[in-house]
């Protein structure tokens, strides 16, 4: 445990912009928070990219031997608004049963990012806390906020005074943002009229006649400010100070700015160590966006239903295709590097079936199993270098070959090793996971029963139709049915 | 839509023990409640059998074609305590990461139950709720009955007074109990002195220096009674009075007794119109339980992993064996009963096979389709009556096999109706499904590959070993190696 599998792990630190050593705050254990999706609509690639970008942090930290406690929330609390057509009378009488329930529309996206994280292997974290589960915990740093002269009450609103703060302390310092170019660049904008500030934000914010979702509290009928839930619920698991925070970059500004400012005027601690933010993605080299009309989901690039795409890509291959570009670095779609991505990972694990089966020789020794091993290692604990690990891993690959051909030969412990250091790094590391078996099945059950038309089509040719007609009948029994047709003979499954 | 697949549906109301008319509060709607898993242990069969009760109510109102608003809940606020042999000082200075985390384990079991639920094949619910999620809905509604006179504090919790509740109410109603025997028959329990009666019941508790999960609240830190959530959240979702609560019938009393007192306390309406209730389970004729050992669990059943099983039975084999018994009468568990039902899903899913490729002939009637769509429908709206329901199926089952064999037959309408009524019945409204595809393929696989064995085994007796190294190499091509043993020749995926 203590030699953490040959670390100091590096990790680049927004607020410094430089890769510091990872030293956690308490010996073995990390506590690690990722702001997680909005659930009002469908997960997209950019919260694919993001989380398993820290899913591999997450693997890798519990790889190192920490005791991980991964938080990663769902934010609930949207903004959905009654039909107000239908004339004040109507929705006074309407029922619940009969109103637009967001909680309807917040378990539906739910369940389906949860099923989009299950399609590309990306673990669990530790807790899920949502928003609506934590209101108690945000109206009470509110009130710490108040209570420290930091936020001021507006209309039933509370919002957070940036001005106050800034004087002790440093807004803008994660994002590299000064306080009076902010103020520059800020135009007038909804609600404004109740800030003292254009850069003060809602901690609070009272509810109108329209609002579905809303809760009591001591300034009015609302709900909280939407950069509060991670404040409140990160330092709720994770302590005061906490170890790391990650999310994608577009949140460092202002969301993250904001969550720092929060803890601080709350509770006089700056809640986070290291701060990581993923980078952004494009296609053929134009930013991916919706209105750019070259936004595809995660579901249209696995089905290849998408105007962009030649093909569908298998969840393995896209997960590969991912971890071939460093988390900090765009990453580019295209069909050119999707399909060398998908010969890539056939390759990793044709070489994965090819070292099962090696056969050992006695003398030779495990140098380069030991220098891969270290590559390896290096490669994660330089900020998390997939590209490296997985070019560390074709080196591999070179070996594994070359001991098959006969070229080169390891002991019985050096190839233990490397087949150890294989499946950890393939599969518990870079979290892929073989998903061919069906598909050879399928082309190998094919295959087979090509071979049987062939015989029975020679036998018929032949005139033995005692022969053709057995091959037929031997299929029947094994559930395969054959049948002629203008087209030659095709087969189907009884 | 108006003839609502020909019901009406009867259902067994516990509140009169009696089969009733189920009419809706609204027409076209339906508001369900189940209460849902404690998560802070594994899913047990009970829930299985429970859940599965009411996945199928669920599936059989949207046949129906209502629009049903299904909410289970997760009940996560625990009682578990901080380790105090650490000595107070430590405690006070222990960070929270290092603390023991109910939502640690909440997650845990609440991931581990989802996924129980899909083996079974148990649709979710659209709306999951959690107890920690409702915290401010339970705090107002304590403040509620606090207003009605029908709650009183002591000591910074609050319970509900029985006694003053029953002079106007009859408490005890839903499980046939008398107030005056309950008093008669409680015995003095821990917190008692603080209540006026031993029948009252805490709905907000105070919590001690110890316990973890604690939220402030006008009476104390603390947590809410467990008979709360149900109440708050079936209301809120649903409305004040809705359709259809179900649960256990060991939730019968106390917890659902609570809940109408709760409700018609806090806002002067009786909850629920339908109350249904799932029956017990047994093993061999004997009550389930741990201290029994003979309480197995879902895994368990599935794999064969306990002394009481012969084999592992597939899902689908215990969820139809589930159904092959009415949700209101004991389930008992046998390994000759769940043999029985294995054979019985074979036969089912095989005619299902049968049935998709029947031709059919002109002219022949469908009398004996119309005649099966009707007793299933009539077996469903007589209080869900999977086990009629099947059998049922299998009179379809004989008519199949009947037209398979030439003895009988069916204009294709006919054959489309009867297609689409099985369809519908086994994998829409019984939420069967297709598990042998694996299995099978596997099986026609090997099936494949041993002919060919023999085929070599043939050329090689006949020395023709052009033929033999020819099939052999045919194989290799196709990912299968021979390989020649004492016991004889095996084959294996490259």
């Amino acid at each position: 445990m203590t030699d953490l599998r040959k670390g100091p792990l590096y990790l680049t630190n927004t607020l410094s912009r430089k890769k510091e050593e990872f030293v956690p705050i308490r010996p073995n254990h990390v506590g690690l928070y990722v702001c997680g999706p909005t659930v009002y609509s469908d997960a997209h690639l950019g919260n694919v990219r993001t989380f398993l970008a820290f899913d591999v942090l997450f693997r890798w930290l519990i790889y190192m031997g920490y005791t991980v406690r991964y938080v990663r929330n769902i934010t609930d609390v949207g903004h959905l608004v009654d039909d107000v057509d239908h004339g004040e009378d109507k929705i006074a009488k309407r029922a619940r049963l009969e109103q637009l329930e967001p909680m309807e529309i917040v378990q539906k996206y739910t369940n389906g990012f949860h099923d989009v994280m299950q399609l590309f292997n990306i673990r669990r974290p530790s807790i899920e806390p949502t928003a609506t589960g934590h209101l108690i915990e945000q109206i009470e740093m509110v009130k710490r906020i108040l209570a420290s002269g930091n936020a001021y009450e507006a209309n039933g609103s509370v919002y957070f005074d940036v001005e106050k703060y800034s004087t002790t302390n440093a807004y803008g310092e994660l994002s590299g943002r000064k306080t009076e170019d902010l103020i520059a660049n800020t135009r007038e904008t909804e609600g404004q009229d109740e800030k003292r500030s254009p850069l003060d934000f809602a901690i609070w914010k009272k509810a109108d006649a329209t609002h579905l979702m809303k809760w009591p509290s001591p300034w009015s009928e609302g709900f909280p400010g939407w950069h509060l839930e991670c404040s409140a619920m990160s330092t709720k698991y994770l302590g005061l100070t906490f170890d790391i925070h990650g999310g994608g970059m577009d949140l460092k500004f202002p969301h993250h700015e904001c969550e720092i400012a929060q803890s601080i005027a709350a509770d006089g601690q700056v809640p986070v160590r290291y701060w990581m933010h993923t980078n952004m993605l494009t296609v053929n080299g134009r930013k991916m966006a919706k209105s750019e009309g070259n936004g595809f989901t995660p579901e249209e690039l696995v089905t290849g239903n998408h105007k962009l795409l030649d093909q569908g890509y298998s969840p393995m291959t896209v997960r590969f295709f991912m971890l071939q570009s460093h988390y900090a670095g765009t990453l580019d779609f295209s069909n050119a590097a999707l399909q060398a991505a998908e010969k890539g990972l056939a390759r990793l694990m044709s070489a994965m079936t090819t070292l099962s089966k090696l056969k050992a020789v006695n003398g030779a020794g495990d140098d380069e199993v030991d220098a891969l091993e270290t590559s390896c290692h290096a490669a994660m604990h330089d900020d998390l270098n997939t590209p490296v690990l997985i070019a560390t891993l074709f080196e591999g690959v070179r070996l594994i070959n070359s001991v098959n051909d006969g070229k080169q030969s390891l002991n019985s412990d050096a190839l233990d090793r490397l087949k150890q250091l294989f499946n950890t790094m393939v599969f518990d590391v870079l979290g892929l996971r073989s998903e061919g078996e069906m598909i050879n099945d399928d082309a190998t059950l094919d295959g087979l029963v090509q071979e049987f038309i062939r015989m029975r089509a020679t036998a018929k040719a032949n005139k033995d139709f005692a022969t053709s007609d057995r091959i037929r009948d031997q299929l029947i029994s094994l559930g395969i049915v054959l049948k002629d047709t203008k087209e030659g003979t095709v087969w189907e499954r009884a």
